[in-house]
């Protein structure tokens, strides 16, 4: 899912400076602490050196750096719902390590050429490696959630049953994008773009992170974080979607890679709809080539049609509205938790996920 | 892992008859009632039809049926630790999980054609989504584990960190196994053969089904285990081995498929440690070219080369070997447990891992 790269917006890998950091309930190292967290849930040392070598891939993604935008929610959802920031650093690394293993199968669903500003993993070590380091990864991240002990202010099993449901849903749309690109299928309306996203990127990308906060500082989570996450979750996807469209907004993948995979995006679903039935298959054919086989001049073209008919223009303009009513939403829910302060620091972070110039 | 196969040994899918299922504890069904164990915990209807069939897709490969050893293992070792067998189902159900969703990934990984008498999984809907798959299939086992109330006859703590320890040991015996294999090394001797085959075989197939017998029975593992388990393990995958390239065996795989997929096997490692310098660098030739520029003449020179060092015989010399030596161990640490009947039916079971000639 192209979305997967959005957490990797320094390609450098460096710690994030970003301003939103400075917000952080736990300082703007919060990004280095969870990195550390997560590294340290993934084994280092062997006898064996080929197990050491396979060590060292289980760490290779981790350690390229990113934001860790989620694990930062995590951290500021609990601090939020009144929760001690520090217990969950834990829960947020796994978040971290989730999205980690994701991204190693998704750059070979996708066979994306790069992640973070290097190789893709299965550029470096083939498939079938690679493939079976994100399974090792996954396990990782499921040892370091049984871990974790409960306690009346702490939730661990609602905890558990979270990531259950978030990776449910990340799957499930995962599947829809895949398996529209697997068959073909182009006439994708933006209802069913919005349906995808939101299964693909809003339940591990906000949904998911907002109700974190709440089992690791033993609350109910409140029932309008699904609606609006999902909106907002929405709005990050589609503004990564136009970022990757975007010339000079490298965001840790490369330009225009959502053409070169034949993505389905909201860019083309508004192209589609609005484009001449000439051009919508002329569209088709060159989306439907392999990529291999995808030359410049054929995404030049079609970087020609969908400026043509201000799809572009469109998707931001449906991110920006979508952002905006989930913010407005959120900002209610907020309004009720007991921390008001990082209440207010989170939404000036999530405010932050459609704000990305690069 | 071309072990993997092994548990499918009815390519039609049929009822396991095989002899030892009348000494199942809990009666000659049990491969039904465990198959009904495992889809119960997988989802299966959507309102959204392209989900309906995504969740299809992940019933496909238990479906298909296999013989469920290491399910069986797991109810008859729960019985002979004197628990109730009854409640070993669940933990069961979910090794066979277990056992399904790296089926998945491993047709993948070894570009795999069939999969108990079908095409694989991959070959049908495509890398991308069959991979997404793998990983669902895999989050649905651990919401098994997950839902494990534990008490003093059942340990569902344990049988959680054993089921973290077993896919470990698998996914680093895994990757010795993949990477030999993209690093081009031929240079593998039996040591690194058998040390492998533990670690991708041995924890999951004997091992672990014997350290959750305990578990579910609120007992703590015999330290025999890993040793004994490793050496029936390995028997077992040499066995498989050399099933593979006998003509006639088909085991849910196609005849030599691992030659054609380049496998590392105690008969390559035979044959490499006799074959003159001249035979090693044809043999080495010819190993080493892809899938599908290998000819069926080229594996049958391979198999001519095989024949004349006694390679197939030396391996299958060893799977005896080993397996009498795990067998009389596990005898005597099967001597201490309360459940004698239980335990004499499942040494008996144990024993046909080496013994299938199909």
């Amino acid at each position: 899912m192209s979305l997967g790269r959005a957490d990797g917006s320094n390609p450098d890998g460096a710690p994030d400076a970003s301003p939103e950091a400075s917000s952080d309930v736990l300082g703007a190292d919060l990004a280095g602490r969870l990195q550390a967290a997560v590294l340290a849930a993934l084994p280092e040392r062997h006898d064996d050196p080929d197990l050491e070598r396979f060590y060292a891939l289980l760490r290779d993604y981790p350690a390229r750096g990113g934001k860790r935008l989620r694990g930062r929610f995590v951290v500021a959802a609990t601090a939020a719902h009144g929760g001690d920031p520090e217990r969950a650093l834990r829960p947020a690394a796994a978040l971290e390590l989730f999205q980690n293993w994701v991204l190693v199968h998704d750059d070979i669903e996708d066979d994306s050429d790069e992640r973070r500003g290097a190789p893709a993993l299965h550029r470096q070590v083939g498939v079938p490696v690679a493939l079976n380091v994100g399974d090792a990864m996954h396990v990782y991240m499921w040892a370091l959630l049984l871990d974790l002990r409960g306690d009346p202010g702490f939730d661990a099993d609602a905890i558990r049953a979270e990531f259950v449901r978030l990776i449910h849903r990340t799957a499930e749309g995962q599947h829809l994008d895949l398996t529209w690109v697997h068959e073909g299928r182009f006439a994708v309306g933006e209802a069913d773009y919005l349906r995808m996203v939101t299964l693909k990127t809003s339940w591990y990308t906000v949904i998911g992170p907002l109700r974190l906060g709440a089992h690791t500082s033993g609350r109910t989570p409140d029932a309008g974080f699904e609606a609006h996450g999902a909106r907002l979750g929405a709005a990050f996807q589609i503004r990564d979607d136009v970022l990757n469209l975007t010339p000079g907004a490298t965001i840790g993948k490369e330009f225009a890679g959502d053409l070169y995979e034949g993505k389905r995006t909201l860019v083309l679903a508004h192209l589609f709809a609005h484009a001449s039935r000439a051009e919508a298959d002329e569209a088709i054919a060159l989306l439907a080539r392999p990529r291999s086989a995808k030359r410049p001049e054929d995404v030049a073209r079609l970087l020609a049609l969908i400026d043509r008919h201000g799809s572009l223009c469109h998707a931001q303009d449906v991110a920006e509205r979508e952002a905006a009513a989930a913010l407005a939403g959120l900002r209610e829910v907020f309004a009720a938790l007991p921390g008001r302060a990082a209440a207010d620091a989170l939404l000036a972070q999530l405010a932050t996920l459609t704000q990305r110039s690069a």
